[in-house]
């Protein structure tokens, strides 16, 4: 199944910091059919870098979407039976308005003139987005991680467009220790003489500071254990230490190439912009406190966590799970076992998939 | 109680690597007295970026030691009754030989073309001060995290001149996760144009690329839990959000405040020098399974970790354990409950104390 990015674009956009953005380019992705009643769509989240590139082979890389082992014909999400949507966030580098675009102000890219955004505004983008489409109500929203915490603010912030919501690996709020990691990556990118206050988009992009965010991250994306299987302790491309200052480990590569790799495919300032709106999401702002938050959620919830992922631990997904609970609100959760990590809701899909298949078909029928 | 750094210096050390020193200083400070059978010696070994002020109150910059909680009269280490040693290790820059001294066949500093050292090598040059002190055998090795490893190597390398090692939150050998969160420091080192291949001294340090590797390091020694009791997600000298990228919230604040703090007291190369031979740290190199190590150990082992530190988290103290317990060591071991993460060896020590006051009593009977 070979898949295009489209664009949608709209006049403007009001965001929470008060700032607002005109015109305004949605890049997304759609997958199977939508039926003549508009009632068999599901939007997919993707996670921090992630794209609208979710499932299918991309027509202009080749390439499979990050999600295709659980999007497409007779898998979880179901393209035989579902209508499936992916768009790039705002603020990202894939399509969608961000740093990296063209302010029609001023006819260079807005950099760090960009305003901060929010994952509420990542929302508010994609309500855009399902109006244009036709769409007045979605059967899912659904994403991992970042994906996880705009599922949530979809439920609660547009209660009645959204069936079910399912967050998977994902927070109510980030923690200090969340928000502490994105600080590190930020301030990583920033202390690269190349960041040039956000002014590189016609000179050589930070790439070393990326880079070093970047490994960062991989790090907290892996558990321990997986760590330990993939890589232990071996040596790559020698028998002895080198007692030098190169590459001794395999993991050292690994991440070296994770890290450079990364660099050709995303946008420094993207980067800071979206870490942002991560460590600034708190379900509970405006709210006081998380039961007041979800008062008006009206969806149905699966909550998906995974026992090894310590960048996203499991005890964050269950107070949601608690809260929603306490207030009689129709929630599933699971704890899958995983040596995966974070990155569990990407690669250990197969009881992920049991999990979604099962919840969809109730949803599909409870709604008919 | 005052203290005064001492320095003794020694003509030369062969190395690991294959490479020599010469000659080589060690900086180092002691507590208490040393009886008339030179029998009562206690060496204590300090972690990443300790240094040889381990306990009283610092004659130079009046500040008390580094497990000053640990080390006195009454103490868990007891001055009133054990001599108590403590060197800045090899490769440092607090008065021992490392990339910043002046390498006496140039004139210059070594920077770079200082020789990689091991944990080995450090334990070396210690043997060398405990020979210059004319002392035979130790009552006692201590010392928790990189301070554990040299522990261990003393039991496994020196049996006979060890009665007792204390390897506090510790490993056998560098993880992959370990040796990555050691090689983004370094990166982040290398990556700042002032590093300048080493070549700073006379320049601007590479202050940068040396705060991000901290502010990575400030991470991995808090948990989780206790950075959500120090931080939650509590704004700094704000109400709201300030959507742009300055500091936002406490926990930022903190960690740039302890980045910088640190590139006035530490030295970026050694920080390279150090993490390798803590990267290179493999008790089974040469003896092919951690059981082979420990043949030769003659000393009763007291292990401890701590339930929250995921830094070195406390199965790898268990391997320890069981491998010496399976070979009927002489071996206890307790996991000690602390939210404090790694950090705990140094601020959670109430009942740390305990277990080691009676570890070393026990010790010296036995000796006796």
């Amino acid at each position: 199944m070979t898949v295009e990015t489209k664009t949608a674009e709209f006049a403007s956009i009001s965001l929470d910091s008060g700032a607002s953005l005109a015109p305004v380019t949605v890049a997304y992705q759609t997958y199977g059919h939508l039926n003549a009643s508009k009632s068999n769509a599901i939007l997919i989240l993707h996670a921090f870098s992630g794209d609208a590139h979710a499932a299918g082979i991309s027509a202009e890389t080749g390439k499979p979407g990050w999600w295709d082992n659980t999007i497409g014909p007779g898998k979880a999400f179901d393209t035989d039976k579902f209508f499936i949507i992916c768009s790039n966030v705002l603020g990202g580098c894939q399509g969608t308005t961000g740093p990296s675009s063209v302010n029609p102000q001023t006819g260079c890219p807005y950099a760090m003139s960009f305003p901060v955004i929010t994952i509420g505004d990542m929302v508010q983008l994609q309500t855009k987005l399902i109006d244009f489409l036709g769409i007045e109500r979605l059967v899912a929203v659904a994403g991992g991680s970042m994906g996880g915490m705009q599922a949530l603010e979809w439920a609660v912030s547009y209660p009645d467009r959204v069936v079910a919501a399912i967050p998977i690996a994902t927070t109510a709020r980030h923690s200090p220790q969340q928000i502490a990691f994105n600080e590190v990556g930020r301030q990583a990118i920033m202390a690269d003489p190349d960041w040039n206050d956000g002014n590189y988009y016609s000179s050589r992009p930070p790439g070393r500071g990326l880079a070093i965010a970047r490994m960062v991250g991989h790090i907290t994306y892996m558990s321990d254990e997986s760590m330990r299987e993939k890589f232990g302790r071996r040596l790559r491309e020698k028998e002895k230490y080198g007692f030098d200052f190169s590459v001794d480990f395999e993991v050292e590569s690994y991440l070296r190439y994770r890290g450079n790799q990364f660099v050709g495919r995303f946008d420094a300032n993207s980067y800071l912009y979206i870490t942002k709106a991560e460590d600034y999401f708190d379900l509970t702002n405006g709210a006081g406190t998380l039961a007041n938050a979800f008062a008006k959620a009206q969806a149905r919830f699966l909550v998906i966590s995974f026992s090894s992922d310590w960048l996203y631990p499991s005890y964050q997904s269950q107070e949601i799970v608690r809260v929603l609970r306490r207030s009689n609100h129709d929630v599933a959760y699971c704890e899958l076992p995983s040596n995966y990590g974070h990155d569990a809701f990407l690669v250990d899909v197969a009881e992920q998939s049991e999990v979604l298949r099962g919840f969809l078909e109730s949803t599909s029928k409870e709604k008919a």
